[in-house]
């Protein structure tokens, strides 16, 4: 039973740090690190994308990849799809979530999934009737996600109204739950009030989960308007890796570990060992070497004396 | 006439920034960056610390310096002290405020100044006494600085009791400001919330200031903390520049260009024109070719279309 102390994050490095990279990261290496996050206890991990090897070479690897994250105990795994096409593969794999993307931003949706964003939200409708007969308990729960919710590379300002259109539109196709990112780390404390306070309004008691980018250094900032907003589901990657590789300049997600250690300072408890996932960053940097690694904490490590409220037992 | 609306931001880089450095950053070069930054619009500029060139060379020219920048329109120029004869340097050369640091953290005081806290307040008191006979548009202000307020490397956690107790003591003692820090980057949002509350409930209207460090990724989210406790002033340096040379790991203030885009994003005035700002790095990066410069916003630029809450004029 989650309690209001209790936040889930979600790693999102393999999907969205690893997509515009133009090396293959090796397969072993990909599931040696999810069972690493899940050792440290991170609680849901974006696995992959489903869409085809040969737009996304990077993933081409989805079968064996989500396999082996559902064989890790207490992991809910997560897999992106653009479509219909994706889904199929995603409820064919048993994932534990699908995360649907429509871009509040009529241009990067264009851009990013070539349609139209109704043509998205009737797609996004077809897969959640196709969810629908499958027994509750055995159907992936599907996210309704708001890219460029809070600003757009190419459109600027994104009106308010239309992302609680958007919200509400995917809440009314079955949306399980909404997610609102800021793909190009345009946001600020303010915004994300404004924004996470509207969309909370129109969607009722659906979770709502912020996936921020920090690109302009205010992630954790905006992180923590949300927390005051409710928000109790964050996406991050190890390291901060990641970007949009149809958005020119939109490095790096919020960085995992130091979200972990502001949540956990604050006295919120997310389940991860914060020295277990410093740990981890040893198997991305081995694997790209070139890569920079972002974060403060595993720079700086913990303060002295430093009590963690989150306290890790093995599973 | 300030309002809810104005923040006054203080570069910190020439003084935090500098003193670990073991160059010595060309006097020249140190006025350079003032008045280019003077020209972008921050309003205050802490330009040295007042301590023996013996014990620091960096600020040798700590006199040249500060007539330089008081020729500057419009600054209030900032020097550092450690103690009553940094003090009569100061008012002899007639800075606008005096910063004086008290670390909370007894041992952290010891090791940065040499002498117990109670040493330290009562040299405080005798500079307030010395500068309370000058005419108060003639005198310098006095800022009461308490550092490592958040948290100490030596330490580790600090009592609050003993943060309000320190404030309380520099208010009595005639402090016209007081500046609390996070000089070890400890702070989460929930202890600034804490913290400031405390403190502003004692010291009644006396002006409050942050200086938070960076060093674990959360300064900005501090910041946003301390805006919402009503905190209108804060410290950061260029490039995210500094450190304090008797606590190791403590590298970092928060990111002058990321804080006046978050603040000015959020619709707060801080007189800073953006991308003057980020052009003042080049002088910091030509003296410093092998520091790290830190910043969001300078690597990113600004969002598409971004409408400036602060529309600089040139003075």
């Amino acid at each position: 039973m989650q309690s209001d102390n209790d936040v889930v994050v979600c790693e999102v490095g393999l999907r969205d740090g690893l997509q515009m990279l133009p090396q293959f990261f090796p397969t072993a290496e990909k599931i040696a690190w999810i069972r690493a996050e899940c050792n440290a206890g991170v609680g849901e991990i974006e696995v992959t994308s489903l869409v085809p090897p040969k737009l996304v070479p990077q993933f081409a690897d989805s079968d064996e990849v989500v396999r082996s994250a559902l064989d890790m105990p207490g992991l809910a795994v997560v897999a992106l799809t653009p479509n219909l096409k994706g889904a199929q593969r995603g409820l064919a794999l048993r994932v534990n979530k699908l995360n649907f993307v429509l871009s509040v931003s009529r241009t990067h949706n264009i851009k990013n999934v070539r349609r139209e964003r109704e043509e998205s939200i009737a797609d996004f409708q077809r897969i959640s009737e196709m969810l629908r007969p499958q027994l509750p308990d055995n159907r992936p729960r599907l996210i309704g996600g708001l890219s460029s919710a809070l600003g757009c590379a190419y459109e600027g300002r994104i009106a308010l109204d239309e992302v609680v259109d958007c919200a509400v539109a995917l809440a009314e196709a079955g949306a399980d739950e909404i997610m609102i990112a800021d793909t190009v780390g345009y946001a600020d404390p303010s915004l994300v009030r404004k924004t996470f306070q509207a969309v909370r309004a129109e969607v009722g008691s659906l979770p709502i989960s912020a996936h921020f980018h920090d690109t302009r250094g205010l992630g954790l900032a905006n992180v923590a308007a949300a927390l005051e907003c409710g928000v109790r589901r964050f996406d991050a990657s190890l390291a901060g890796l990641g970007g949009c590789q149809f958005v020119p300049g939109a490095t790096g997600n919020i960085v995992m570990e130091d979200l972990c250690f502001m949540l956990d300072a604050m006295g919120l408890r997310t389940g991860v060992d914060l020295e277990k996932l410093i740990g981890v960053r040893e198997i991305v940097a081995r694997n790209l070497p070139a890569t920079l690694l972002f974060g403060g904490l595993a720079r700086a490590g913990l303060p002295r004396g430093y009590a963690p409220t989150t306290r890790h037992t093995e599973a």
